[in-house]
């Protein structure tokens, strides 16, 4: 264990991406007292203020990233859309990078995160990988792969985009060009997600079981709900997985292990996130560590957090409203402020586009049900709107 | 209920102070995404990130604290000593000012208070007021005042100073000049403090008792326990008069309600604060609406939130170790942060100084038995020492 001094100290931590995530980590910065640089491309980034420094500029590009990084001791990700090769530098220089750019190279191309899993032995749905949407066609015409599928972009993935469930030829035609994978349609009961944490010294915890539910016409998580209502067996094998998983990139810091449980209650992995997810926000209000002050002690390698629930939870993303664009409103915000245990959680973004992620709305209570009910009261009163 | 809309609004809150109340105050205006301006006297405050604009400047100058004032549609402080002439002007032009220049006035003199308690029939000490340290030593001398009494200084007093209970004639040249009040020394089995909300349209929600216990030399707290452990009647009693005293000030936002449980349980109002407070600290990791976000509902006149526990909580003030004066070393930190339920806050001070509230630490548990062991253990692990 490092027993450096990072409170109220000259020590500098880097942080690379300055939306929500990053945001939200900056509340338990600001917490330890951590000195702050924040890179991201725009002057209107949530993380704009509460950094020590925030510094426009490209993280896709090679030498800005490099500059930024040398100016702090540990660098670190909100987003995975980061120059690697300036990272890779970055950490020839001495720079600690966690996670570091081998884990980010493993995980940013799904077709290199699936065969990752297949030479690990991690459990995950049949795939196969083809280097244009031609080959794909191609497979598809001559019977190599049989509609449904599950259509991946190795690469640009996120928040649905980049994945399409593939049922009739007509839908063929719809997908992107580039790498991509064809997966095997799994038939499933749940989907859920476990959160790793992994300091450098090798300590490991992960959060309880959370279980996704996916907004129809989206495929943006609607509810998040933890812990998972599934048999405890189910979930030891979750949180098992997930370790395993962990370990298989020698992770340091948070790892989002997303997961189907199959009709016949096997685990197989989904993919993974390298950083804070959407799927670990309930914690702000129902862990004794949340997954941002837990990212923070992983990556500094201190002591990890009790990752136990103080009460359960339901998170409700808050996602623009189709047919709205432009300036934000909370529309009946004071509504849900009045129900129990409801905390709004507001990105701070200007504009609102139709699902695009505002904020996020968390409910807990000692009990599940309530919580759950509260959360639909919750998603049927607010709505992000345009003025 | 207004119906403004605050959130990623151009809508401003200000805020008088920078210290650590402000800063934690504005983890909750980032999670509303509300602007903020700050203003402290010094550069190197607390609240110097975090806020929308942040402004240096006396706040006891008036023309420092109107202009200040005049950039905001709502005006808070997190210090008592403001220009209070300021806050009246601002209240004339239409600035809303919570709590109200009024309610300061009537707290902030510890005489005036004292008589508003017994002018409102609010069970307090009884108590003379004399107008210099010479009436006061007149009236020892003549036994209209006997020994044992308390000591306090109708203004200016904190944490702690201002403040001194005279057992012995020797001590009585101590004291300092000025106005003062004389108490008796109330017998007490408890020191209690129970916060109440108050939003402009008259709704109150207090927070649990809490239990303080005071370090012996400093007149500091040293540990602060949530729930207090007193019969039920006793805290529906203290809660009750917390929510008169509220009411008897006309209160807006935060008021914090200091109360001895006499020998024969009786309640008994010790002093007031019309702020967060740091008999609420706890509230962070133990409360579905901890005190900061309670004290913005209250002052935008936002329905205000459930202040249940989720959890027990004792909350330790980490306070400078005596023989050191520097640059601040947060000694054994690393120890506390392998304790379960233990989450520290660093204020961000850069040098300590004997008794100097550098930070606190909040430990919850499900068990309030291993709450309190536990901040035993963290009590004794960590020092705030200098380089």
């Amino acid at each position: 264990m490092l027993m450096i001094n990072y409170f109220s100290s000259n020590f500098k931590l880097g942080i690379l991406g300055g939306g929500q995530l990053g945001k939200m980590l900056l509340y338990e910065t600001r917490k330890y007292d951590i000195q702050t640089l924040v890179m991201d491309p725009s002057e209107e980034a949530p993380c704009k203020i509460s950094a020590n420094q925030f510094i426009t500029g490209d993280l896709m590009d090679y030498d800005t990233v490099l500059e930024f990084g040398r100016k702090v001791n540990v660098l670190t990700f909100e987003i995975e859309s980061v120059n690697v090769e300036a990272l890779k530098q970055l950490e020839k220089e001495g720079i600690k990078v966690y996670p570091s750019s081998d884990t980010l190279e493993k995980i940013n191309d799904k077709s290199v995160q699936k065969k990752f899993y297949k030479a690990t032995n991690i459990p995950t749905a049949a795939f196969n990988i083809f280097n244009s949407k031609a080959e794909f066609l191609e497979a598809e015409n001559t019977g190599k792969i049989k509609l449904p599928v599950v259509w991946k972009s190795a690469t640009g993935g996120y928040d649905g985009r980049g994945v399409q469930i593939i049922k009739s030829k007509e839908a063929l035609e719809g997908i992107a060009e580039g790498v991509c994978i064809a997966e095997d349609l799994i038939p499933f009961k749940n989907e859920l997600a476990v959160i790793v944490a992994r300091n450098p010294s090798g300590e490991m915890k992960t959060f309880p079981v959370v279980e996704m539910e996916f907004h129809p016409t989206a495929n943006q998580v609607e509810y998040v709900i933890c812990p998972a209502r599934i048999d405890e067996s189910i979930a030891k094998k979750a949180r098992k997985l997930a370790e395993s998983v962990s370990k298989a990139y020698q992770h340091v810091g948070l790892l989002a292990v997303e997961m189907f449980q199959t009709e016949d209650d096997e685990i197989i992995v989904n993919e993974v996130a390298p950083r804070p997810h959407n799927s670990g926000h309930y914690s702000i209000e129902a862990s004794y560590t949340n997954q941002f002050e837990q990212h923070l002690r992983a990556i500094l390698d201190l002591p990890l957090g009790n990752t136990e629930n103080k009460v359960s939870a339901v998170m409700v993303n808050l996602v623009g409203e189709e047919g709205h664009t432009g300036p934000a409103i909370y529309k009946n915000i004071e509504e849900i402020l009045k129900m129990p245990g409801v905390t709004p959680h507001i990105y701070g973004k200007k504009i609102t586009r139709p699902f695009r992620k505002m904020g996020h709305v968390t409910i807990v209570n000692k009990d599940m049900l309530i919580a759950r009910s509260t959360a639909q009261a919750v998603k049927d009163a607010i709505k992000v709107i345009s003025q």
